[in-house]
């Protein structure tokens, strides 16, 4: 690798953190959705693709929208983009990272017009964290963002929309923040937030889906009694039901390949060293790519803890918190894509996403891919976040061809492509 | 049974219950150490004593002390006694049913004086919830309410020695509160708090033992990570790790006689339902009547702890916080007892206590003997507790026998008891 190709990598992670410098709360990265310091961003962000030639706007959701246009007035458009908003005391690359790569994909055209448009978009809000739903930005792209959602509160009283006209904003224009009719793809770049790149020595991850996810919770009920006088057979030790229960989620789990089931979260009452646990409450969290092999594993799982519960006398009820299907993404985009990597000399594999992310949204109306960046410790969600410069330099060059292939790609008539 | 006899127990209820209605918390029992609701109770337990000739006084721990002599000045002395304080909230039977069945005991003999006098004891403290350390009652009786205990403070910082001279007691005279040089034997009848006399539909148990007791914290330290990305391979799960662990503690405990085992106390941090738990503190607590017993089960249950943890790439550490050595009781006063149940045709069994008991207090220093009165529904400690009128006559009738064997067994020179 020439010394160049990792200055522009070493340049696009310094912009990272140059944007993790905008914070609501000092000594840390804290950046909700519509918050003071995302004007900050949306300057920096501005004054970056400006400087390049873009012409940037921020839409009614608070979208950050940089367009640099195609060889024609009706070229199609590529749209490349991720969110700049973070969780509680952030790393400087979840979501950051794809924009910055997206201007900084851009600016290695040098000046250069595609037979395709590329609109870069810093999305307003993916986490979720100010009012306690997530993909909002992404949401008012896909002509989502409802009256309902509108309506929502932040922990201050303030809804949705007071949020947009407070951060200077027009929610009657929400409306013109959709989609543009050209779009032809989106592509997301993004850290894997996740272990399995850096266990496998491979740089970039191509994503084939974003996993279906089930959350429930499992109420274990028991009797509480005296630890010292109650001998173990005239025990309903809830605790015990539960513990066992935990155990066969997690071989269950681990015996199905890409499947994932979590208990995060048990809380225990009595909770005294001396009393035998009489209720308790655990969380159940189930993700996979296919939805049936994830139906089975809840229904298994629901089993698994009656049994528990039943050999202790002990009750057991469930109630289902969230299920949700999972999200393809294209596979022709995602061959195109791991072409891209071999091209650029690059080791890649293929991957099914654990973590929701904008492309989940997109997804259904445009068709979508996503190229994952090995985390360094699978960290993030955590200051300690990072990526590797030689990583980043592998994304941006398989993007490059990416560009290259899709030349090639939109020259071939669409009703060639079934 | 007579009429007569069904009337007794029902009188002895009754007075419980009268007790019960002195608290400091209105609408509940709760009646600490030394609190005002205690003089009350001294009162009325003063009233009933004296009104069938016995002499009272409160000693300065706030014992309340009824005398009943025996036939010489020099007779041998039998205690009989349990305490008068309650938990939180408590039932009308943990505790007063001994001290009321002690002054009813003496009304049976309907003036008579036997071979031996009888001292019946209400001790003023055993749950410990006022000074967070039990048995202040009975340590004064034994002469180890020492300095140390003196200066422990409740909640608002008042001394135990403040507490007794606000009560109307003089510390000083603490030493003149230990038990006479006359005692022969300590007999407590207290109802079982635990399930087992109901499941084998027995009204009474003989105690040979009072459990010896381990109570330690074992953490598990495993890696917080994302539910969602990280596979289940790559996990370090301390719930995981904790679970297995529990199942293995109830499966060990099941598997010896006597042997009890609780975990009642987990902690799951970060404790959200997407996230693997890097951190989980749990509490153990090991009971058995024989020490060495007790000893392998820690033992062997950390080992257990360990390899659970190892498996996961999880770390566990422990510490002991509590290693409390079994109090056996007096054999030969057990024998005695059983005998006399068996005389007043009256169904009893062999038990340990998996609770501590005054008696445990007083075992080192007098020959001591515990009956257990059948828990309805195992339950103490909440204000359902109760205990049934069958079974407080039978407790009355075997104690009345008991007297009778007693008599003729003082009559042999102790030099033949070995």
């Amino acid at each position: 690798m020439t010394s160049t190709k990792i200055n522009r990598a070493a340049f696009v992670i310094a912009r990272c953190r140059e944007i993790a410098g905008f914070t609501e709360v000092s000594g840390e990265t804290t950046r909700f959705f519509l918050t003071q310091s995302m004007h900050a961003v949306h300057a920096l962000l501005r004054r970056w693709s400006e400087g390049i030639g873009m012409t940037v706007h921020v839409d009614a959701a608070g979208n950050l929208r940089a367009f640099w246009p195609g060889s024609s007035p009706k070229s199609p458009r590529l749209i490349i983009g991720s969110h700049l908003d973070t969780v509680p005391n952030a790393g400087a690359f979840d979501g950051t990272l794809g924009v910055v790569l997206g201007i900084s994909i851009v600016e290695q055209l040098r000046g250069k017009h595609l037979p395709f448009a590329i609109e870069v978009i810093g999305f307003s809000e993916e986490e979720g964290v100010r009012f306690n739903k997530p993909f909002l930005g992404s949401l008012a792209v896909v002509g989502k963002l409802d009256a309902e959602i509108l309506a929502l509160k932040d922990c201050d009283s303030i809804s949705v929309s007071e949020a947009i006209r407070a951060f200077g904003l027009d929610p009657a224009q929400i409306p013109e923040a959709i989609l543009s009719e050209e779009a032809f793809a989106y592509l997301e770049l993004h850290i894997e937030q996740g272990p399995v790149l850096e266990s496998e020595e491979t740089p970039l991850a191509v994503v084939e889906a974003l996993v279906g996810q089930t959350r429930m919770q499992l109420t274990f009920s028991g009797q509480t009694n005296h630890a010292g006088t109650t001998p173990m057979h005239l025990r309903h030790d809830a605790l015990a039901a539960a513990a066992e229960w935990v155990v066969s989620v997690e071989q269950y789990a681990g015996s199905y390949n890409g499947l994932v089931a979590t208990v995060g979260k048990i809380e225990v009452s009595p909770s005294a060293g001396n009393v035998i646990a009489g209720h308790v409450p655990a969380s159940l969290d189930v993700r996979h790519a296919n939805d049936e092999i994830r139906k089975l594993a809840v229904a298994t799982l629901q089993q698994s803890a009656e049994q528990a519960a039943a050999k202790r006398g002990v009750r057991v009820t469930a109630f289902s918190q969230l299920d949700q299907s999972a999200v393809p993404l294209d596979l022709r985009l995602a061959a195109i894509l791991q072409e891209a990597a071999t091209r650029a000399g690059i080791t890649s594999r293929r991957m099914v996403s654990g973590a929701g992310h904008d492309a989940m949204i997109l997804a259904p109306y445009v068709p979508s891919a996503m190229l994952f960046l090995r985390s360094p410790g699978g960290l993030s969600h955590h200051p300690d976040e990072t990526v590797l410069s030689t990583d980043v330099e592998a994304a941006l060059a398989t993007a490059m061809e990416f560009l290259e292939l899709l030349r090639g790609d939109i020259a071939i008539p669409k009703e060639h492509h079934a």
